[in-house]
């Protein structure tokens, strides 16, 4: 059942949550902006000084390994088993997950260590962590089909969490519930850190959707992908550098009446 | 007195100062494009083993704790003393001092050691470090009142400096002279580091006017809450993301003229 | 002999090369951007413990020292050494190379340890490679003179690559053949990073033509130099923030078509 009236988007900008992000140096600003944008608050520290102080007074927490680092990593373990205790919810993004043997390891601690509410990344990722043999087949990722489906779905039962796979087609799937999104655009996948940013919004979801992971999730999905299909048309917008800015702008204009509009879903 | 026939504006594109910032990690390229706009030039060295060759040569040194880690904070410490001794001038942007125990050791460690020129920080900071109880008491920031005025004097008498304090009104104090600035826009605190940019700029001004640095920072403040209205009026604006482009437009645009066609300030 | 039908423009967005950029803080965000606008995918990690992976998968390594520190550094010698071994293009761009004793130090020992394909700097820096006088005698940049060209071939020569040398105009020489490209604007030199947005490009450039780093060095200065005038002429440019979005957008835009009817280019 689609809770189309649950409006989360609303409720952020009511909240104000303050989302602690943990996220790699190529993507910081712009996911600082899309969390204000949205109306939640951001917080960036990877200080493992003071990760776990921050915990305590943080809504959500998103971690981003996308240039992660021995140091960031201890700063993630500690920020995360910090927000365990406090029951906030924690997203991963497990970036480059499959691109080299440090980042397997560390990424496969992180899911030892810590109860992750959510875990997003795109097909490749997902199908790593799920243990399928992705790459090496040349599955259609605009088709959100059947493998891609059920790496989704293996991730979720085994990790006991929602997780989002962002592509063409986005899939969000508690393991049991399956949603396809076919909103987005094609330039999306031509910037650096949309997914990234995804997951920033994820957490500002979450935070204010404890009870109901799944919708929380899906609406991130949802809220982004019509962002961009919006930002695309903006009458300024000629290329990639100012698609960008207008992503954040339909971020902060987006509504939930227009995302109801708007929207290209079904369950499977 | 209001001396705004002293065109900083104007000279700080004929100086061309090098300004030293050693920021956070979200803000660092929106804080070199800000020190460009306005005709300066950026170096962002936090390297312990660089930091103090640097300030030799530099014009101006601004300290922004955002995103402070054990190795930033030595940085910052070796390249203050540095500054203290060329006698260039020193903002300290104490980000988040109110946030985490290890911060605000760090940031009174910087101030036992470093001689400031400049504290710019929102109330809540500026409140923190003037030792006052303001978090507790709700106090409304949009009347600059006199609660607030109080905590930026006692800062600027405690530790010899001027206070810029950013919100719905800006104080700016030496502590026996106070200006209130009621020029800004909303969209300012919905993109991340507009506090941290106005710390950028504010090292601008103050390096072209060792021997007014009220004035250096009253002007900054007044530079940067009108380029926000100017920004939010640009035609392609429509929401965070263009604001953002915008408002460094509006500070390369901006001429002496125009900030005192458009400035709304008094003294208190 | 200017080869002006190799598209290197169209190769890109054909081969999708794999970037890996080791780069300064201050513009990770719009490197990568500029990678994506252009057709290829960036990879940012710094981390020593995976750039020699990375690099196994990589077609081309960009080094950029603009904010170095020793673990970069350490992170900088692994990737190049490991970018020989698999014979794919080094770029390197000596950030600040004159500003400080560590980093010229850091830089000497990079072109010791790695074969560079390119190198690409300012006039500044490359006179300080090159052991010119450089700095002393103001020299004007925008006549491309002699003395230029001759620091661009000596440094070409003594290092066995390709060297580009940006400013009002562009000096490009493999210490035999000598380009000077005049396209550009000066709204270029007032955002931050368009020096490090040039080296990445170039990257992308030289990993799809190994068998001419002349040509594709060439290509990298006219299209970005091209990009920014186009950019510039941009409907809703209206000063910096506005003109380094829309220089990513003609990155992304541009074709070889308009390319060739652009560019103001000579051998010398």
């Amino acid at each position: 059942m689609i809770e189309a009236d649950k409006n989360n988007l609303e409720r952020i900008k009511e909240v104000e949550p303050l989302i602690h992000h943990i996220t790699n140096n190529v993507v910081k600003n712009d996911v600082a902006n899309v969390t204000l944008a949205l109306g939640a608050s951001p917080i960036m520290s990877e200080n493992p000084k003071e990760v776990e102080e921050i915990a305590a007074v943080a809504d959500g927490l998103v971690l981003n390994t996308g240039t992660i680092q021995p140091d960031v990593a201890e700063a993630m373990l500690l920020a995360g088993r910090a927000a365990n205790r406090e029951t906030i919810p924690v997203v991963l993004d497990p970036v480059g997950v499959g691109t080299t043997t440090y980042r397997k390891e560390t990424i496969l601690t992180l899911l030892d260590e810590i109860d992750f509410t959510a875990i997003k990344g795109n097909a490749g990722e997902i199908a790593t962590l799920a243990g399928a043999d992705w790459q090496t087949k040349g599955v259609d990722a605009g088709e959100g089909d059947a493998e891609l489906i059920n790496s989704a779905k293996k991730l979720a039962k085994a990790y006991n969490c929602v997780v989002g796979m962002s592509g063409p087609v986005d899939i969000i799937t508690d393991g049991k519930i399956t949603y396809l999104v076919r909103n987005g655009h094609e330039m999306m996948s031509r910037i650096t850190g949309s997914g990234c940013m995804l997951s920033g919004a994820a957490g500002c979801f979450l935070s204010v959707s404890k009870e109901n992971p799944l919708q929380a999730l899906l609406q991130a999905h949802l809220t982004f992908a019509i962002a961009g299909e919006k930002a695309a048309e903006a009458p300024h917008v000629r290329g990639t550098g100012t698609f960008r800015s207008a992503l954040i702008d339909e971020l902060y204009l987006l509504t939930q009446e227009e995302m109801k509009k708007n929207m290209i879903m079904e369950e499977v």
